[in-house]
């Protein structure tokens, strides 16, 4: 088969589409014949030497795909040859197959193409395990997405709003802004231009966001600290405003507060299998109801890799960016 | 009736013992005839006026007391005056009587003394509310308890050992710290001597503390995430060490780690009345079979006050300073 190699860490150029062995699935794992990846800004971390794939993993670039499954290994029961999927991956999903545990496989949700479901997976798991699993988003509460355009946002948006949230977004130009408040988002905050803790505080009465969904890390921490209302909870899954930041424990113990910081793709298969299990339980019944829908922002072919991910540095895109296999 | 008045901040003198109204209770409200009350840190700091009480609380400090129900205020129902109860207090335990919402009033344990029961209400609420409630100890599970031998350390070490989790704790003498290993602490750390670090980490084959119980703040706060182990949950109930401090949120996301920070003082009367009846449920149970004691280091009459506030200070002391209403 083919996939994305990166022989040597750097710029975009640094991804190679090159001739490889076929992976093997092994037991309770399928192989995946895969019709679509999706880029995340982990994969450009990878790409430049900075995230190393965990113990286990294929060495490829790509966290999610959608395909058919071509293989089923020994002890995998539920799904047959043939079933169209997507799929959670800790690795290798630019790529024409790839093998995948059995607990990271999702069926296509009915109404949703089979190209545009490999921009699922790593967003609904993200988002409903850190917004509803860790940080217990509730109804008539207040969630602040940062980037709210990006396609973690624009799936954060739909959930929050589809469980009667109200949701505040942060994103650097208005034709963002406004898509985010077509996706259903209350409040809109330009970060280049306003203040995000003075302008959410002021739209909810003072109170603040009860919760926060970060990618900025250090740079928004204490703004992401006084912007919590009581009770509330900052769920860190970037950290793309730098890793170290001073921490006010004194706000946080006055309003009784959390911060919590995950990644998926380092956790167990027992985990990951647990959010994949409640993203099929929760959210899989609201993209068949056409309640929230995967948000793509265009499509290159795979072995573009390099072109794709300069469009994710350029930050102009809105949603997920596909790689569409040969 | 008489109370611990504090005419102006200062150091321990700035406790007066003085004549005061009686309070009288509202709807919902019982009036207690204080036996005894306990000393907290929180007291010292509101002594030297840095830690106001809550709108609607007392003036006078004390955070819990033991005594016998005096008069009933309208709406209050299973609870009868003459009644022998202890109760956490968002004020007002230093003195003869206090007016205490029902929901915060529970019974003194069978087998406890009841002057000894004022030495419960805090340390169990806060102990019960941030390690089990917010921070789910499990058996088998690691908890680091700092100041091991206080009055919340001595009744952590005991909670925790009955429900079947590994303790480590820090104190800063070797009494101390056979003490804690009495109580049934596992791992002993002399903070003064040793890394705790390094010795937790050892301890626990690399794995680090599962949760951490806190009253430092700052000043362990990096520490304190490097001691955390894979989706670890570090507890802030105290800034002893200060307020802000530097936190790597690369090595919290890492790990999956969670902080919270939080007192019980200021939060609503629900949430206080969930907390006791949480601890009613979970821990009376266990003080009543004799699992669990209150620990005291020694009675003071409540006149002396300041007198307790200097054991505080000079924190030679093991478990509770208990105040002897006349």
């Amino acid at each position: 088969m083919h996939a994305i190699t990166i022989p040597e860490p750097g710029g975009p150029e640094a991804l190679v589409w090159d001739e490889v062995p076929d992976p093997v699935p092994g037991e309770g794992e399928v192989l995946v014949e895969v019709v679509a990846s999706a880029v995340n800004r982990a994969d450009l971390l990878q790409r430049q030497g900075f995230y190393k794939p965990p113990p286990g993993a294929s060495s490829y670039p790509g966290l999610e795909c959608s395909g058919r499954i071509a293989a089923v290994g020994p002890g995998v029961s539920g799904w047959a040859v043939g079933d169209e999927v997507c799929a959670l991956l800790a690795g290798g999903g630019y790529a024409e197959k790839v093998v995948v545990p059995a607990g990271q496989l999702l069926p296509v949700p009915e109404g949703v193409d089979l190209k545009q479901a490999a921009a699922l997976p790593e967003v609904v798991c993200t988002v409903w395990s850190n917004v509803f699993m860790i940080s217990h988003l509730r109804p008539g509460e207040t969630l602040l997405v940062h980037g709210g355009s990006s396609g973690i946002g624009t799936m954060a948006i739909q959930l929050a709003k589809a469980v009667g949230a109200k949701v505040a977004v942060t994103a650097g130009t208005k034709e963002k802004l406004d898509y985010c408040a077509e996706l259903g988002a209350d409040i809109l905050v330009n970060y280049r231009e306003q203040d995000f803790v003075a302008e959410v505080k002021q739209a909810t009465d003072g109170a603040g966001a009860d919760v926060i969904l970060d990618n900025m890390g250090a740079k928004y921490l204490d703004r992401n600290v006084q912007t919590l209302a009581v009770n509330g909870r900052l769920a860190v899954i970037g950290l793309q405003g730098g890793a170290k930041g001073e921490l006010n424990l004194g706000a946080l113990l006055n309003k009784r507060a959390a911060i919590t910081a995950t990644s998926l793709r380092a956790r167990p298969l027992a985990e990951k299998a647990a959010v994949v299990a409640a993203v099929r339980e929760h959210v899989w019944p609201l993209l068949t109801a056409g309640h929230v829908r995967p948000i793509v922002d265009r499509e290159l072919p795979m072995a573009e890799a390099a072109e794709a991910h300069r469009v994710l540095e350029a930050s102009d895109h809105i949603g997920k960016v596909l790689l569409v296999a040969p």
